[in-house]
């Protein structure tokens, strides 16, 4: 039986996140329709990760078994007829019968974009975290250098995770600020649920001077969610690219 | 009178554009609406320039008369309450009471954005012209400079536009290309009507190999509106910042 890996991007604005929920539209069963609709088969779609609602994705990976004779390479075009506007597949590529998008991913990048003006952006609504408030980049590129490398990240772990392994690798942190757009790439191993999200919380606390910078050494050694800044709105955040 | 200079952003997406036209809704009116609601007014509004059904803006300008005692420094906010969130005032100046937006304006720069790969972004929708087939950007940044300084830029006006001097000068055009995504910038001292996009137009079936460089020239001396290339789709279309 084939395994096609699906790479794809979305706005997940309109979504109530990757995975299928009892109420709401997700972007997990628009594909997988949109599989039935092309090949008449009933999959089963393994992401690297759910996305919560509002979360977009330039680079999300999913992976099905099929039995279609459809080659790789026009399995985009024929999936994107079937497929609303706001979700694209960008890739197909067969890979081994025991491939797993979830458990063979070795490396995720995520983007958060902050747009820090007085004003919201009517070209960047739904795309970023908007905030009037002054924000010291510097400051902020300078704590973040503290979470590179190998950490028990539990402080930055959504409450109610079940998880029990909390330690994880961020390989790359960085974040450019042109004309008020902030960005920050993170790429590592791995992300405990809200992980991101939670940093950036924590990272414009303290660009606002709201927390000193000793703080994040403190929030890390803690392990204690409680300690940690709010959780960055889900609409500034994207799952740039997933590797294996 | 005060004379108020609004600058505002907008998504010209659900827009039938900027001046009110019998039927669609324009952004003009869902501002001169927002004016009447919280100044009492109703109130002329004169724009730098308008812009077309799905054109945006990061810096329209827009003038209009009025007896508020609003300072200037509060006026984008008040107004902003009453604003749909994919039209925004980003900035109000008191100015001389005979100061005109249309007339006065110096300096035009426009932005164009296309995505230049295989498939559309989700991302995207209604922000670029999605080309789908390669093109050469060293090509069209070539051909491009043949367009700066003072020329008569007739063969680049939409045909039916009754304007008789069209002679513009063009300070700067340039061109990059960041991972697909191809942004030309273009400032001039005014533009013809449609003059932007029916460059963009030319320059891309330059860049796709339809056309020889060596066209550009004889299509600006022809002064032939039949001779220039197609009208690039205005969601690719930006007015980034008119200055006075």
């Amino acid at each position: 039986m084939r395994n096609v890996l699906l790479t794809t991007e979305y706005d997940g604005t309109a979504y109530c996140g990757w995975q299928v929920q009892p109420n709401g539209v997700s972007v997990e069963s628009k594909i997988v329709n949109a599989i039935y609709n092309i090949m008449q088969e009933k999959v089963k779609l393994y992401a690297s990760g759910r996305t919560d609602a509002g979360v977009h994705a330039f680079g999300q990976c999913a992976n099905f078994h099929t039995e279609t004779n459809i080659p790789a390479e026009k399995i985009p075009k024929a999936l994107n007829t079937k497929l609303p506007a706001d979700i694209r597949i960008i890739g197909a590529e067969d890979k081994p019968e025991d491939f797993h998008c979830r458990y063979h991913s070795k490396e995720k990048t995520y983007i958060y974009k902050i747009l820090n003006r007085e004003y919201p952006s009517p070209l960047l609504n739904h795309r970023v975290w908007h905030i009037p408030y002054d924000l010291d980049t510097d400051k902020m590129k300078q704590v973040m250098q503290l979470l590179q490398g190998e950490h028990d990240f539990r402080c930055f772990m959504a409450s109610g995770s079940s998880v029990k392994d909390t330690i994880r690798t961020v390989y790359s942190i960085n974040l450019e600020s042109i004309e008020g757009l902030i960005t920050m790439e993170i790429t590592g191993n791995g992300f405990l649920y809200n992980m991101v999200r939670n940093i950036m919380g924590t990272l414009v606390e303290i660009g606002a001077g709201k927390r000193p910078l000793e703080d994040m050494i403190r929030i890390l050694e803690s392990k204690d969610r409680n300690q940690a800044g709010i959780t960055a709105p889900a609409e500034g955040l994207y799952l740039k690219e997933v590797k294996y």
